[in-house]
């Protein structure tokens, strides 16, 4: 089946808005094993919009058109459907009462603009939109059938999910079931976690799929029919076996979550003290509802002083082994710990650049440090030829996934392959 | 001119590479006065690119092709153009000299596979890469121009400034000279703005465009041609006139980096206590190199206890006032002032949402305090009917505006018409 993504828009078309629908659009249907073959994006032009449907729908089966349904003038797709086709816009009678039911209930009277909304073209099939005042509908043109859906997310992805992908199955008979299981990694590359998994042998209707997105490589395992789906968990094991410490969540699509989730299920409490990850680790948990119920604090210490005083760091270790070392990891996470009574604390140091490097401690030498009330995990691990805003991503991610192995009673520190730690001290 | 944007690569289709090439393509060619009317993705497939770009050809007059110019079996743009023009592809002997030379230099034999990227379809004109591997080429179809490039976003942007824009405009005469002037605001919608606007006469051959990006709203002054380049000062004068206080930065495209800017020059410090923007505030300017030059410290407190013990609030204001409080956000940023001896400090307090509000504090409700040596500048601003992310970023643009005003010798509390102020007082 040939599926195409059709969006609509000014501002989608000169960059204004970034099209997260398309991205959304193209992944959910790899959910689901099916394939977008193109994307186009048109202005608000009738003649470039009828044209598109025309031509495209000779080389598709299915073109999703996302946008242009709109109540203002530059909202076009409904009435360039109706010339692609020939025929006449007419008004839905059942969405003209849906609309006017839903305005009365809100004591307020339906404004003008909205009635052009009840019209689609003659023929097309209503589909319904169940929270908001855009109807989508579907037309069949040169065996092909064009479904047309709002450009408001909230409202596309629900249409997508209750009405496109339901409808496409059964009208191309698609009623294999599947699966899809999402295995979420750090410190491993895209390529070597391909060929460390290229040794197992994948069972039929089984298909892997890797996920950049930093600092996380996402692995999806795809199962397509009875067998597949009953061999996936078995093959998953095998997966992680193989990958040993490298997946940190199968739940949630980042660490961060996992470990916000972990921390509230646990009922204990962590302090956090940042010099070069900079406020960006308290915030990735901050992010998350709830957090107030674990973090106790969060303290950023850039200079030195703020070090010792805020944190107790001693003067003479600053002096003897300088603000990215071990030594004064260690003492910002047990100090942080201490005077905030958590449970946990976890502090980053480091160079994240692009100046301030030396030879011996360069660009990308991030100290990472966990303290509990009995002991204190540090490693030095080396981010270099990475950017600014690299560095302290994974960094971070390091820092979450010491915390969140201490959570699961396994060792904090492990290997990364694709981040390698110069040094480690267990005190 | 009609200007396409065909972009290649199943990556790019997937969705597992957000397409900022195509957003900064777009928004580039605005800036130079011209406008993109399509763009369209597609795999990696020949017959796919081969009809993609006959059809196209026969409606554009220029086709920006990106990507697939790689050493790999998957990079198949140039084999492609040299299918639609009949041609067959052949080696350029300059910029197979220019490779070999290049890997020589670095004491490196060339890789067989980059070969590959010597050949370009005959007829075809050569254009340089000054950054990779992979050379540009355009090629003449159907009165079309096809002008292929990389897909690195580096190689992208240096062809797309050096190469694509002087060819295009010296191939169709465009040699007006045009000036684009950027204002970026917040605390207003863009509908008001524009709104604001319209009493403004607009000099012949300037343009106006608007671009909201949260916690922004950027104005884009475009002039066409020497008299509206010179009718340009005073219209941007005009502009900021009328909207007083909205304009944050004209010469950088985020207040964060204004205020960075602003306070490296200042030889000034800060420190700042976050508690509903947990740590986004200071993680805003720590993304700048140079930002330990005057963060003394960020400190998130979200834990009451943290108020007290960190930045010394008083237990009886929490208890009498509550932790979203004029008097509580004062003394955190007084606090966090004095204990590190800063010459500015700011704090945030708030509820995030989704959840914890109330009648009298509801979701959405942030007080921010900016503290100097001598003054105390508190507010209270209603943020209701926003996402917990946009409390916390257009939080983060009020605590900035308010120390880049008193940077600048302004009053640091300003009504902004989209965020309603509920309360403000000056200790």
């Amino acid at each position: 089946m040939k599926i195409e993504l059709l969006c609509t828009g000014e501002e989608v078309l000169s960059g204004q808005i970034v099209d997260t629908n398309a991205a959304w659009f193209a992944d959910t249907l790899m959910n689901h094993g099916l394939e977008l073959q193109r994307k186009t994006t048109v202005g608000d032009r009738m003649e470039d919009l009828v044209s598109t449907f025309q031509d495209r729908s000779h080389y598709a089966d299915v073109i999703l058109v996302n946008g242009g349904l709109g109540p203002t003038t530059d909202d076009l797709s409904a009435e360039a459907a109706a010339r692609a086709l020939g025929v006449e816009l007419v008004e839905n009678a059942g969405w003209r009462e849906h609309l006017e039911d839903w305005f009365t209930k809100r004591g307020r009277s339906i404004p003008a603009s909205n009635y052009k909304q009840c019209l689609i073209p003659d023929c097309a099939v209503l589909v319904d939109n169940p929270i908001g005042s855009a109807p989508g509908f579907r037309i069949y043109l040169n065996d092909c059938w064009l479904f047309f859906t709002p450009g408001v997310p909230s409202e596309f992805k629900r249409m997508i999910e209750e009405q496109f992908l339901p409808f496409i199955k059964s009208e191309f008979g698609i009623n294999e079931s599947t699966r899809l299981h999402k295995l979420v990694t750090i410190g491993h590359g895209e390529s070597t976690l391909a060929d460390q998994l290229a040794v197992i042998d994948i069972p039929e209707g089984i298909t892997l799929g890797f996920r950049p997105s930093a600092p996380h490589v996402e692995i999806k395992v795809f199962g397509r029919g009875e067998a597949a789906i009953n061999a996936m968990p078995a093959y998953i094991g095998k997966i992680k076996n193989t990958l040993g410490t490298a997946v940190v969540t199968e739940r949630f699509p980042s660490i961060a979550l996992e470990v916000h989730t972990l921390l509230q299920g646990s009922g204990k409490t962590i302090a956090i003290a940042e010099s070069c990850t900079g406020g960006l680790l308290t915030s990735q948990l901050v992010e998350f509802p709830g957090s107030s119920d674990y973090l106790v604090q969060g303290l950023v210490t850039y200079a030195n002083t703020a070090k010792e005083k805020i944190l107790g760091v001693q003067g003479a270790t600053l002096k003897q082994h300088g603000a990215v070392s071990i030594e004064t990891a260690a003492e910002m996470a047990l100090g942080v710990r201490a005077s905030s009574d958590a449970d946990f604390a976890l502090s980053t140091t480091g160079i994240a650049g692009p100046d301030g490097g030396t030879k011996e401690k360069p660009v990308g030498l991030v100290v990472i440090a966990l303290a509990d009330k009995q002991q204190c995990w540090v490693q030095a691990i080396n981010l270099t030829i990475r950017t600014r805003t690299l560095v302290r991503v994974m960094s971070c991610a390091v820092a979450l996934d010491m915390l969140r192995r201490r959570l699961m009673d396994e060792n904090p520190i492990v290997d990364y392959p694709f981040i390698p730690r110069t040094e480690e001290r267990i005190l």
